[in-house]
């Protein structure tokens, strides 16, 4: 028996040319171990836009991108044991999995799990329907993929650290940067400026890569130690051979090769951005030093509390432009130019009078 | 004040067309630290094909390859405590470095080395000379870049162990193949079927990658548990998204996406073979499962004498196919056939005579 769904305010887009336009979506009634969520802010991630112009090839219309969802419990189902109605929460990327058959998901690696519903643009296991991610009123999602959003932390600036943070906290875990290391974050966007925060925070040694010679300054003041612009080959040459980890958050086509070239031994370049066309790596540029060319996606749902505990810790939030619902279409052809720092968010107490 | 020289036999190439021939070559008259050392054995690698044929563009003619060396020490240094004559002994791809500079030679990671003197290409530090490699009667070496060979080994199978052994061992150690681990091995080639070897004795759970049908029953009998022919779609499809590491050892051009599908969450894929074009990697490849493509050149000298100590103990050798020196050339075109199963190594005593 499928569960009884209502209907809520939402920001779609019908098809891949169409912009955003109010519309309305059917939530699922809160199962047993659902919380009904009352959503305040929402982050405008770069995956958002690929998502409702289709330029992953799998979008299904009416689409509902945003995955970075800071909001209020409204209800809790019976079951559900670790909300209740007004607590804060988040939620990010990932709404459901089979939690009962994914070895992943027992391990808190939500984000390896071949079952992972996907906030938007997957289908809900209860409803029968496609997901529909934060550009809405409400959402119900099972606690086991809610964050407790820690006190001390503005509920907007921390939207963005539901996609863009994880995305770059669980990388510069993993590969241990930290106090000794130097670290490079490649390109200063919605990401970048959270790993550099990050890696800073953590006590490493930061460099910025970024073509832009005017946001030296904003690097530092984000948190870097130094800035080396790429296309001066004497900034590079300074630095060649010395970093044990770069987070390379650039999704336009570029040199990972130099990057390595970048690394001491053992060193590894992490990709969290996703160039649409493949990277040419050359064979000896990792075989000499022992280097590695990684992939990091977001974290699991114990990482993300992890991060979103330290960010409350260490006063870390994402630097955003908060814009009304009736922004977003304008808001993506600035994202397009990289008219924004870092991050827009939505405020969804715009949609309401909508 | 540079040390004497004396004169030694050798077979050489005087350029990048020209075969190798008979030719006489310097070696520097022992220092402090040195050993002198009668060649028994030495294997033929692909490098040395490359080299010869100046194919990495550096090479200085007249040109001697050679790098997997076993010998029996003829004299050693005064100051030289590891070796007395008779003994029996090994020397890679290293000769030489400046150790009281070298922080990665402190830590046994010589392979790391920014002042690392290769066994030929490189400059001889104490004559001012080229370095020759193995393809001789003799060589003088500071004795920190010669191994132990431990009783049990076979000289003949054991001299390819010291590039083509130790540039497997290495990184399935270092990335920890073993009991509980699935291990690809793709290429049954020098490299490869000792790869299969090594991770066969370390305990993990081994599959062999080889583009050549016929090659099934040879994997099986090396140690893989099972094969798979990258064509065959049912058989990838099987093994998707299983593998913890993926030892790649093709120097052909080839597609590393294929693998990295092949690889579990956390997985790695390690280039040892160099293909001479850039590989293309698709972003969300490795992003998807926080993957790896990492590479790995040979390994430290304490790692290298663990490897020959763990071959010994193992009864672990190469499969080759003994020849005289003046076999070489012909051993090349045969190489370039992929017709050796599965290293050619000379037999030095075949020079003497010349």
């Amino acid at each position: 028996m499928k569960p009884r769904a209502h209907s809520v305010k939402a920001y779609a887009t019908p098809a891949a040319d169409a912009p955003l336009a109010p519309s309305t979506i059917p939530r699922r009634e809160p199962g047993e171990r659902d919380v009904q969520i009352e959503i305040l802010y929402c982050g405008v991630c770069h995956s958002d836009l690929h998502f409702a112009r289709n330029e992953w090839h799998f979008t299904q219309y009416p689409a509902v991108p945003g995955h970075e969802i800071v909001g209020r419990v409204l209800r809790a189902g019976p079951r559900a044991t670790k909300f209740k109605p007004g607590d804060l929460v988040g939620v990010g990327c990932l709404v459901d999995a089979d939690l009962a058959s994914c070895p992943y998901c027992k391990r808190g690696l939500e984000q390896f799990s071949p079952t992972m519903v996907m906030t938007y643009g997957s289908m809900d296991r209860h409803l029968g329907l496609p997901t529909y991610g934060g550009y809405s009123e409400q959402i119900v999602v099972d606690e086991h993929f809610v964050l407790r959003m820690p006190p001390g932390l503005d509920p907007a600036a921390a939207a963005p650290l539901l996609c863009a943070g994880i995305t770059t906290y669980s990388p510069l875990r993993h590969w241990r940067a930290g106090p000794g290391k130097k670290v490079g974050v490649v390109g200063l966007g919605g990401l970048g400026h959270l790993g550099v925060k990050f890696a800073r925070a953590f006590g490493a040694h930061v460099v910025v890569f970024t073509t832009s010679p005017g946001k030296r300054e904003d690097a530092l003041r984000l948190g870097a130690h130094e800035v080396v612009v790429p296309k001066n080959p004497d900034e590079m040459a300074k630095h060649a051979g010395s970093f044990d980890l770069i987070l390379d958050c650039v999704s336009a086509d570029h040199d990972v090769n130099a990057l390595l070239e970048q690394l001491a031994p053992d060193g590894t370049v992490v990709l969290v951005g996703a160039p649409e066309n493949p990277l040419p790596v050359a064979a000896f540029g990792v075989i000499m030093g022992r280097k590695s060319l990684a992939g990091s996606p977001i974290g699991g749902l114990p990482e993300t509390q992890e991060m979103l505990d330290f960010c409350a810790a260490h006063g870390i939030g994402a630097d955003i432009e908060l814009i009304r619902m009736d922004q977003i279409n304008e808001a993506y052809e600035r994202m397009l130019k990289s008219d924004v720092k870092y991050r827009f968010v939505i405020d969804l107490a715009s949609l309401k009078g909508a």
